[in-house]
């Protein structure tokens, strides 16, 4: 199945703050659950997340009982800023969320029961839409990709950061598809280890040649040669910038550095062209993700950390950007808007 | 207590794996022990290894129940075999091992009683040695920091890498006992943590205001304008590079990228200034190390991963290098020899 599903008035999605070592569905049932799911990173992945928030749009507006279009636009302004109040750096929740109530305000003529309609469908639609994108993404990532090549890529980027298929693993999913021998070097990235996790299960799954380093030896195995090309995800990506989990920053300019080519693989709705990378919060999360490893205290007690989950680069150390359109230059991103 | 004491043919030490948890102290009565805690990293640090495997020998020496001198150098060149056994990167453990077996030979006139007390005495001298030569380095590489500088660490270069007093804490210890206010970032350094456990521990019992990062988020505290200077310590100099624990090079790489002066701290007998990067054996330990967090695993059964645990750093990366006679740079290392 899909990393999210609708079922009846039910989101169905896996908790993947359990992998690898179990594989359990939760079932979401209204808008609360769905942002509790996404700050406690049950749900993670910007584009995931944005299918998650238009979820639970859905779910609010299904689950609806009231008569008045004022009442109901209420209700659903409510669970706006619910979900809005989740988690602040990546771009797709609030492109979910404002291409959702942008359907409902277009359709204010309609009878209450039928903006409901909409509002489901229209998450149904993004989800959809997020898997075909991902494929078009691959597709295009996947001419950077020689036979050969050693992809490093960097937290989980993967069908369990999308609805489906991936960005960035997408990439290295159709490359594999074709039947082009390659190999991967995932990066635990730390402190949630998605790269350990996640992106490593997932690349068993697809059976592809892949090696598993700390984050700190991304200098080391590009310094002997061991890394044909980057590609990560992003979380948002604004005029001068890509935003993406803490430690892309590190490897673009180390990149940068061995002349190793450096992606990013996002669908347009992960874009924020009209700002730039002052404008972008980058969401700081308990310093326990750091002190501790599960619920072991690794540190002495009393130890302070830090623990930004994200962190910016500036396009000067960024090749290209794949997107459902093609492969951009940074420099060329404007054409997109 | 020092790190490693001596006590009537023990050799005492502090089970650095169990820290921060608990302060363990364990008894090496033989040079297997040592060979043992050495690979074990129960004793860790380059300058510590080279402490310890002077006492191995001693050890050896002091149990000796051979009365010929041939007998004596055969079990003191067995005790130089197991001890080279042990790590090949650092070093120290090879230098202290010359030393000691260059003063052998050099009083082969002795009795074997005498040499017996002569390694004792030797590996005595150079524990105490290491600990005035670490104050050394401390008084020097203090004239490089200022009031209010944030001082970024990896690893852990302090006393308990060391007999006593710590190469790059030592210069953070010497500069805050000069009362100079001064804040240190710690990186955790995965994967057997020895920032996040041991320099964080040290750092407190000192009192110097520190903040903890995983390795990942260097880039992004220097970006922040956070970091005023690098002080790492170093397992081997070469003519070329500075050879230390794995995430150094990726910390000087980015240190350079953002005019963030990198230093290291070591005492001569780390230099090894007749060899170049070339030479070195980077030690590869046991995937596990990374594919799990003590014993629970992290990664699906079956991931491979890779644990060189050092890398190179090129000179061309490091601004000076601290040692007991001063402050160099790198270019100036060939007056040492």
């Amino acid at each position: 199945m899909r990393t999210i599903e609708w079922k009846n008035g039910v989101v169905l999605t896996i908790d993947q703050t359990r992998l690898p070592d179990s594989l359990v569905y939760v079932k979401l049932r209204n808008s609360r659950d769905i942002a509790s799911a996404i700050k406690t990173m049950k749900i993670r992945g910007a584009p995931l997340i944005g299918a998650a928030a238009a979820y639970g749009l859905a779910l609010t507006a299904y689950n609806s009982k009231v008569s008045s279009k004022r009442e109901f636009m209420k209700e659903m302004e409510d669970t706006v800023q619910i979900l809005k109040g989740t988690r602040p750096t990546g771009m797709n929740l609030f492109w979910a969320v404002a291409r959702i109530m942008s359907e409902v305000r277009k359709r204010r003529d309609l009878r209450v029961d039928m903006l409901r309609d909409l509002v489901v469908k229209e998450a149904g639609k993004i989800a959809d839409e997020d898997v075909e994108i991902n494929r078009r993404i691959g597709e295009h990532g996947s001419k950077l990709v020689s036979n050969g090549d050693a992809i490093l890529t960097h937290c989980n980027a993967g069908a369990l950061a999308t609805v489906d298929y991936g960005t960035a693993l997408g990439v290295i999913r159709s490359t594999w598809e074709q039947g082009k021998r390659i190999k991967v070097i995932a990066t635990e990235t730390r402190p949630r280890l998605q790269g350990a996790r996640l992106t490593a299960y997932e690349l068993q799954a697809m059976g592809v040649p892949f090696t598993l380093i700390t984050d700190n030896m991304v200098g080391y195995v590009m310094s002997r040669g061991l890394v044909s090309l980057v590609i990560t995800g992003a979380d948002r990506i604004v005029k001068d910038a890509v935003v993406n989990k803490i430690g892309t920053y590190s490897i673009a300019v180390l990149a940068h550095e061995h002349k190793v080519p450096f992606y990013a693989a996002a669908p347009l709705s992960t874009f924020d062209l009209t700002h730039e990378a002052v404008d972008v919060t980058i969401e700081e999360r308990p310093p326990e993700e750091v002190t501790r490893f599960g619920s072991k205290m690794i540190a002495p007690r009393g130890t302070k950390a830090l623990n930004p989950a994200f962190d910016i680069t500036p396009i000067k150390y960024v090749t290209g950007i794949i997107c459902e359109k093609g492969v951009y230059a940074p420099q060329q991103l404007q054409e997109l808007l």
